[in-house]
């Protein structure tokens, strides 16, 4: 498990006074940095070789502000060109949101899927909840 | 159905050139904005009723900067106190990204789901793909 | 003068009930679109010629949701190597926020400002207000 | 001074492959957070006594992925109703951006700028570069 401690900046809240729901696929994706740096260590945009194929969250309970957001990434499932991360978002020791990305490791040139190299496949299964 | 035009901004494409994953949500939120004024005509915060209870969004293509995006709003299915938007985002021609957004009819003083009116019922059914 | 119409979307005003400050830069990149378009008709990154010096933005009356927001940019002044914008933006007939950007036509190899083009330069004189 | 460090976020650059000049208020906003809390303990938006009247940013050199970044936050001047937060986004040793925000204490219900009582007033100034 990877995790990242979010500070709820005064936008994020919405009208409702809950943090919007738009805010998790972005701190989600801030979650899921370490696993970028698995297959891309140097986070060079010109080697690049992961694309998203699919998120989803399902929301809880409300974020609010004034309490920090603790982002825990997991690896629920490794496949043979793509992973399935899984993240939860807690506050004040609550389970507020969670879900899953797909990503797939991905040659940009040829547009097709590549496979997982056994040794990142080693280290994402590390991962597992 | 629903449609709302949006001309991606600058910013809105990441380092790969594509744009970032995470605005799907954000356009989809805007057009799920007629829904959203079946259940509150006046848009007034003190009175809101709906939640979010679940997003997803599947990548199909990538979309890019430099053409407009159509947001094409639907919807899937309309339960006892929930109903469910299906949307898609369509770049010159092609579609390009998908999703779901099941949101909750509710009272924020009692937190407790609320049945969706039938007269709302009747106005969502209409807008079935 | 450009224009550009921007619906405020549900997650765009924050717990005060207003549109959030932070807002404004986002929709002031996005109405300078068609300027961008002077200096990179086909809006590739690869070719891209422009960078940001400055933004600034007063708040002169709160945005709110539920009514549309129109933005509209002119060019203040043109320089040897820069321009300024000036943007407004107007919701129900009222000035609510105005700012500059001062935009820098510059050579990413070299890492220097280039003069403007005449006939660019023409051609945003024809912006201003 | 405070400090606030930000994990730049994948989606964070641009098609430039720099941090997109849009962050870095949304970044400053989360860096005055402590300041907010002066006025505004308990973080209550019902109770919420200030209001954003400026922000300006110069952006010096660009920010990149790949590296942390932080916020620096100064309190430049304090005036009778408001006061000016000076704030600095470092990256690998360079100052990359800065830039100013004038925050007012403002009364929602009057609509009227309230004076900055004393006993905030001397602890913004021990903020001061």
């Amino acid at each position: 498990m990877f995790t990242k401690t979010i500070t709820p900046r005064f936008g994020d809240a919405d009208g409702l006074r809950h943090i919007n729901n738009t805010r998790l696929p972005i701190w989600f994706e801030l979650g899921r940095d370490p696993f970028f740096r698995f297959f891309n260590p140097d986070m060079l945009f010109e080697k690049w070789n992961l694309i998203m194929a699919h998120i989803d969250v399902d929301f809880v309970a409300p974020l609010l502000l004034g309490a920090e957001i603790e982002i825990r990434t997991y690896v629920a499932k490794v496949g043979n060109t793509s992973f399935t991360s899984y993240q939860e978002a807690w506050q004040n020791g609550q389970l507020c949101a969670k879900g899953n990305a797909v990503v797939v490791h991905y040659d940009f040139k040829t547009r097709k899927p590549l496979p997982i190299p056994d040794d990142i496949r080693a280290r994402l299964l590390e991962h597992q909840p």
